[in-house]
């Protein structure tokens, strides 16, 4: 059976001992009181419903999936996921970040990531009920009129209620322009929306008396295209009453249609949602509801990287304890002695390979993450209006790379992962197999790693000339700058600083030829990420690096930062490297990608 | 729903313009009269048998899976399974290659890979019933004795019976050497097998009247470890009569405990296997048993490797068909017009990206594979010595490449086809989602490909300092030389060549390593076979390039030699620059797996 341990002692090394974050949170007025300790606290306790409550639940609830009752439309969950999410709501857990006056606890993202990480490396599929919900939250917050905000927000705080975003239609994925989903305007201010949504999340279940759909459709009068698209909310129950005081009233005319047969999540509801003249509200400006989307697309593209964080922290601390305890060949090292007839298999240089490929895309991960995130509070927070700018541009910049290296690098940790199972890891029972089929998603939805690497070439860094990457330079370039000539950083410091001059000169000469053809960027895109995610991880595991060197020195030192010297050395050896590869490949250009005509495929 | 058509002229461009397999067959006695129009009907019908009956199976078989019944121990396969199956007899299709005087048609090895390559394309689940059949053939051909020989060959030649390899316990895989299953001599000659074997593919089912087990287990005074294993023929009903015309006879004592619930091949029944005492006969000399066993596994091997070659194909056409229907999003060309919303995919730089990759992965596995089975062919067959000698030394070298590097690249294949369909790939309908879980499992058996490199750079290179590696070399270097200064084929003749230096020098620069320490071996082991793989693949791909360019300037001229051409030089520009990553890591050496100790992972 798979475990899954919170890891606090790693948060709080990159939060305390790298980033610096709670220093870096009080200089914003929302969290001047905040201390580590209040910190630790809540990553303690989040890490013991994580572990205890909801990981428990993940073998059983993908075993079960959801199931979807063709007579009532209704979906049930699989059991105890409603129990967990009564505790979810008890703990207050689901307000962690949100506004105080709706309910929320006000706390900085930076601890909603560090949370987010572990309850989906505990439980994915169950996570998203309440991620959405948060999306949901988010994205009312920021458009939704007043009265609508009375209403849903402490609904969705509390999580009585639950979020989802409608967007696809059977026609219409990465292409929302081509959307058919209609909005109606009535007298009295509503509209009435007609259409079919398909995979939607959380569409329905059990685990709330509500659900507030955020629908994108199309006004009689819209413009064709994405110019076209407005936002509403449509709650499956109408709401009676007024603020927050209001409750559901009657049923509203949508209902699921089915749900899906997936590779993973089984046990997270994928609908398709019929929506027959259903009451909605509109959000936001008419015809600018793919606007209002991108608030809580983008959120939700940051959470679902951190998925793949956690998805690949859980496959490695499975096979590492695997790897300790399964007796399988001996040692080849010279002079190995052992009066056993095997050895535990971590003996085997390639299964460590496996495991610290695992782990150190997991480290780096998370410190990028974290990072991500305090820009994420300082963006909306920090009372200098470089600072926001700068962090908005951070975050611009950075979650397209977020989202696709991060659950890239899940899929391949996780799945090195499995192998050091060998057959068992093939088996259902030993959760790994799941982790894999999970980790697959996260590639696709929230828009697919292609699309976030053509966001992150196309919009965030050929739109500015490269702007935004040239601030994330100067933090390596400072970072670089301060560690002068110190020799025990050498190791670590000369590659990033090579790394930083090769995505210049590559970002250069792909920003040349895009000029001519657009398909240029399409064609250097999906390794352009790999690129920019490669100087991200250098940056980060090259300032873990320096923060384990101040400490390992020390007597009696915790061995953890040893650990980490070894886990960053491993990076730079073994997986940078593959830049090589990738920058090759970028270079190549479009053309052996677009001469063969699309009939000889 | 996913559909599969059989590759049948890409299989004769490789059979009879690339390699000249007819005429290559026809210097050995017993093919001497093959020719070119009985390959081609026999692939013909081979592809309609995989296309129109084993491939409709395939996503019902999937979703049925195997049922088990614990009362009677067992094991029903999914509807249309044992028709199938009885098709397979009917066509002679199980004795392709067999000797005449078992029943068999006596064709070449390479026939049966491009067949094997087809059913695995269409139905791996179901084909690993009789794959493993004929494994259980060969292995009792080179080691039975002739009693054994009379009674069973004719019987698994028919596919009347069906064959299982009985080696893991729950306990032991890879080191086989752990295992307890013992066999205890008994006066008429045969002998009682007691113990349990887990993942035993195919071991219960319904689709034949009995089941032949061959068993690894040990003698009462073996020695320990894998000197002391012995391999037994353990039929699920005892044989009565002699020769060819012997029957079921008695139940033996053995019987299925219970199947896995797996990732995949859902459809082929993973079984515990529980002998009680069971009859079985020696199969080749006692305490020899690994070596005989090795027959089947090396066949096995090759034979994985082109299972992972069918998914890589049955994924391209699926996402190809796909992305050439699909509407989404527009051309970026310069000056590319549409008077529709939206283009088909296809026009999208990174689709086609995912789709060549696959595409390049299966073409160049096709030829590999084929050459591979030419080899195997002139190894058993070949009247000259040397020339027997020389295949012998190939499918030493190349069957873990095989195996491993067309396994990884299947499941790195598929997944890039699968996000081909964004949401669509993760739901079970599309059948890409089935393909990706089918194809993590030949990643594993046979031998995990960490292993199979291990094996490769450990035994079969440094083992005989690297005599057989330059053999292939000399394949390599010939051809170059041929080309002479071809300017046409500079663009692939000199990456070949780079490619072959630097293996040269990283083999070397291993050797010298491992000489000191051993674990420098399995440190560099799976780069090592990721960039041998990709010299094979550089090798193949300039002959089908060379291939191609004689025959693309005639006139009318299949437009399929341009696609040849096209695929060839995305191979070397996008795919083979993976050789400078794996260079890099391989080279790294053993310290950065090694330094953390155990208890720190």
């Amino acid at each position: 059976m798979p475990v899954y341990k919170a890891p606090l002692r790693d948060q709080q090394f990159v939060l305390h001992e790298v980033l610096q974050a709670v220093e870096h949170v009080r200089q914003m007025p929302p969290f001047r009181d905040l201390d580590a300790d209040t910190v630790n606290q809540v990553l303690e306790e989040g890490g013991r419903f994580c572990s205890q409550v909801l990981q428990p639940l993940n073998l059983s609830g993908d075993e079960q999936g959801c199931r979807f009752d063709a007579a009532t439309h209704e979906v049930r969950t699989p059991d105890g996921f409603r129990a967990a999410f009564d505790q979810l709501r008890e703990g207050g857990w689901q307000g962690l970040t949100a506004d105080a006056e709706y309910g929320g606890q006000a706390l900085p993202h930076v601890l909603q990531i560090a949370f987010d990480e572990m309850r989906c490396a505990a439980n994915q599929a169950w996570t998203m009920y309440s991620g959405l919900t948060q999306g949901a939250y988010e994205c009312l917050r920021a458009f939704g009129a007043e009265p609508q905000k009375a209403i849903f927000l402490p609904k969705l705080v509390s999580a009585e209620w639950t979020g989802t975003m409608c967007l696809t239609e059977a026609h219409c994925g990465t292409d929302l322009g081509l959307l058919r989903t209609r909005a109606e305007p009535q007298p009295d201010g509503s509209y009435r929306i007609t259409g079919q949504k398909i995979f939607i999340s959380a569409g329905e279940h059990d685990l709330a008396e509500n659900i507030v759909h955020l629908v994108l459709a199309r006004l009689p009068d819209a413009p064709a295209g994405t110019k076209g698209i407005s936002l509403f909310a449509v709650p499956k129950f109408l709401p009676q009453g007024e603020g927050a005081q209001a409750r559901v009233g009657a049923r509203n005319a949508l209902y699921c249609g089915g749900i899906e047969h997936k590779m993973g999540i089984h046990a997270n509801s994928t609908c398709q949602i019929v929506f027959e003249g259903a009451t909605g509200w509109l959000v936001g400006e008419p015809n600018r509801g793919l606007n209002a989307m991108f608030v809580m697309m983008n959120g939700a593209r940051l959470a679902v990287g951190v998925q793949g964080l956690g998805l690949t922290e859980a496959a490695y601390q499975n096979a590492a304890a695997y790897a300790k305890e399964r007796l399988q060949g001996r040692s080849l090292a010279p002079g190995a002695k052992s009066d056993r007839a095997a050895d535990p298999i971590i003996v085997h240089p390639d299964v460590r390979r496996a495991l610290l490929t695992a782990r150190a895309w997991a480290e780096g991960g998370r410190a990028f993450s974290l990072w991500l995130a305090l820009m994420l509070d300082q963006q909306h927070h920090h009372p200098d209006a470089s600072e926001r700018e700068f962090a908005a541009d951070m975050m611009a910049l950075m979650t397209p790379v977020a989202k696709a290296f991060l659950t890239d690098n899940a899929f391949d940790g996780v799945s090195q992962c499995l192998q050091v199972f060998g057959g068992h890891g093939y088996i259902h029972e030993s959760g790994m197999e799941q982790l894999l089929r999970d980790a697959r998603i996260n590639m696709i939805y929230e828009g697919t790693n292609s699309i976030q690497a053509l966001d992150l070439l196309g919009r965030k860094v050929l739109m500015d000339a490269g702007a935004k990457l040239r601030s994330f330079g100067k933090l390596v370039q400072q970072f670089i700058t301060e560690q002068g000539s110190s020799l025990e950083m050498n190791e670590f410091v000369t590659p990033l600083a090579d790394l930083g001059d090769k995505v210049q000169k590559l970002t250069m000469e792909i920003g040349m030829k895009a000029m001519s053809n657009a398909e240029e960027a399409g064609a250097a895109a999906v390794s352009y990420l790999r690129v920019i995610g490669h100087l991200v991880f250098a940056y980060f595991w090259a300032r873990m690096a320096r923060a384990a060197l101040d400490r390992v020195g020390a007597a009696g030192a915790d061995p953890f930062y040893r650990a980490k010297l070894a886990t960053a050395r491993f990076y730079f050896q073994r997986l940078l490297p593959e830049t090589a590869y990738h920058i090759r490949a970028a270079r190549s250009g479009a053309k052996n990608l677009m001469e063969l005509e699309a009939e000889l495929f």
